[in-house]
């Protein structure tokens, strides 16, 4: 366990604790390294609570994939234990409560996402827990000790709180308990580095007081970069329609990555690729199309990378509706007679409504190759337009079907 | 049921709720009362930590006892659960953690010290009840739905916590716990009504909101007023030593009763005695005796309140060697060579080692009758002092003893 730790910190925000003058092993995440006698135990905890994981969640993934490759054992926690439980309240749309079956499910889609990035088969390399092993157990003798580790004062100072009670924003009680369950996954798998995007900082040192509190060496926190999104300007998420997901048909995958602007791209190749970041090729054009067929190859294989980049290309020549490899848009939620630029916006070919009907205007919207002037052009029936292309500007189109 | 309720009003800080307009007897505890078809399940818990019950102590307790006159049931509830956790962060002396026999042992003392005010005896009245029974069952899902029923502002305005967090004092999360506790007590006994001082008003509070949330119609709050101890100025507590144990003798209760200053009268015997208050001696010595004898009457017989008036008179006449009541001070824990005052301070004689000397040189100290003129009188040998009647001013003695 020797060697170079350039693996290490590409990618990272922040590694804490941090003192690397320090010759205590248990200061730096370094000289732990060094010194380690065995693998060290690296915690990524996910909510398996959605389906569709995107380029943004697959970035802590891909570092624990480096970890495992440097001999460490990846330890993944599936928090199927909060999702049963869920949030009572019905406020949050995150915490909603979910049935074991739909935990198992999604959990079963997040491990078949994630297969392409983690080592599954290396023996001793992963490690796949649920929360509810320990969780479930906890009483209440046990959660006021939990609790005791830490003040009101210092909960209100966590990212998230103060503003809310700040602005007299109602705080539930139980919203306490998530960071010190997240905190107590780490005591129970005996974390040594937990990994998580810079927003979960505050999340990670709770897990560390915890370790401390059990007479455990606390943990690391390895934070990386939230990833931005396609539009280049907000955080990656599929409500926001600026996501690349994980299981994305490799050219609508290429389309979206090829467009990716400049600002990104660094970033993008740093996060995504092992390519290094001084060997990037010069021309702009050539970087997209570098880092488009790179993520694509890595998720589909290099065949499929270079179908899509074909794929791609012919698209770009106005030809969509002979290209093979366009992402299918059911049309089974939608009520006929029906408006184009209502099924533009349902389809995420466009932001809005609003935006279809200037994108319609503006002569950017075709069906099967035909262009539509009419930006209130209305279809009887979803006969009209099973199997059609529909396509806005150069690189955004789906196939409408009708199931 | 519908007899007068002229009992339930009396010695009551507040009822809540209270609208006494509505005729939703939901709404109005009389109104519950003067509609109830089966009796009404009252709540006492008590926190089995101490030993030693006070006259402050017993005030509920008594309301307990009017309830059970009128036909309803009692249900104590002992803290069981609460004391065998404790406080871990070892923070607070009230929660020192307890063990179940400690916890056994004060509860029964507790118990025995009741008797005296409680009806043991006519079947369905009294109901005793650990808490342990259900605490100790919850599990994490279950506390965290607690937990959604209030916000960190709601536990944030109660008072303690308010003026702790504006301070900056460390409030640890657990403590948000007990009053939770303490309210879920309330659902698990179905209470009808729950007892408590002025200071319990938000616990039963969250009592109500936990009954609510569980379909229960909430209890309502009948609160007493804090007693003030027998220097009249501060509430009655033994670290003050202004305290009047229920088990403590008859002859000490009566001197320390008669002694009740004019201004606190009328409120002791509204809150310790069922006499009625227009019906009360004019002259204060004459009421101080009748207070004196009807609590001790109620405790120890009318036998002993007798004997203890007889004994306090002798006393007064400076004879208090000859009294057969004397309390007894053990010497075991003196360290001899002793000095006086030191004695005296630790007797309880006096509040203070300071306040010892004092009284030594202002003359009102006597050690079997003879006047002490030395303030720095110090006793080589238990044995100089043993048996002996030590004395402050004309009602204050306690008989010293080996062992």
């Amino acid at each position: 366990m020797n060697q170079s730790l350039s693996w290490l910190h590409r990618g990272v925000s922040e590694i804490f604790p941090n003192q690397p003058e320090s010759q205590d092993p248990n200061e730096s995440l370094v000289a732990r390294l060094h010194r380690a006698e065995g693998p060290l135990r690296v915690k990524l905890g996910i909510d398996p609570t959605g389906a569709d994981i995107h380029l943004g969640h697959s970035i802590p993934v891909r570092k624990m994939r480096a970890f495992q490759d440097a001999g460490h054992t990846a330890v993944l926690i599936i928090g199927d234990f909060t999702a049963q439980i869920g949030d009572p309240t019905g406020k949050s749309e995150v915490r909603r409560q979910l049935t074991a079956e739909d935990v198992q499910r999604n959990a079963q889609t997040y491990l078949d996402q994630v297969r392409s990035i983690l080592d599954f088969d290396t023996p001793g390399r992963l490690e796949i827990r649920y929360n509810s092993e320990w969780l479930s157990k906890l009483n209440l003798a046990k959660i006021q000790e939990l609790l005791t580790t830490m003040t009101v004062g210092q909960m209100l100072a966590k990212e998230g709180f103060a503003d809310r009670y700040e602005k007299g924003n109602p705080i539930y009680l139980h919203e306490f308990l998530y960071p010190l369950m997240q905190g107590y996954d780490s005591v129970a798998v005996q974390s040594d580095v937990e990994l998580g995007g810079t927003d979960q900082k505050f999340n990670i040192a709770v897990g560390r007081d915890l370790q401390r509190y059990f007479g455990q060496v606390p943990q690391f926190g390895l934070l990386m970069p939230i990833l931005l999104g396609t539009d280049g300007t907000q955080k990656m998420s599929k409500s926001l329609n600026n996501y690349v997901g994980l299981a994305e048909e490799p050219l609508s995958m290429y389309s979206k990555l090829e467009k990716i602007p400049d600002s990104l791209i660094e970033e993008y190749f740093e996060l995504l690729t092992p390519l290094a970041l001084n060997e990037l090729p010069e021309n702009p054009r050539d970087r997209q199309k570098l880092l488009a067929t790179t993520v694509v190859a890595h998720q589909h294989g290099e065949e499929a990378a270079k179908e899509a980049r074909l794929a791609a290309e012919t698209l770009v020549q106005g030809d969509a509706t002979q290209a093979e490899a366009v992402p299918e848009f059911s049309l089974a939620g939608v009520e006929f007679p029906a408006k184009l630029f209502y099924i533009l916006n349902l389809s995420g070919l466009c932001a809005s409504s609003s935006d279809a009907r200037r994108q319609i205007k503006g002569g950017a919207v075709r069906l099967d190759g035909d262009r539509i002037a009419d930006e209130n052009l209305a279809f009887a029936s979803v006969a009209d337009l099973n199997h059609k292309v529909l396509q806005v500007g150069k690189k955004k189109f789906v196939r409408l079907v009708q199931s």
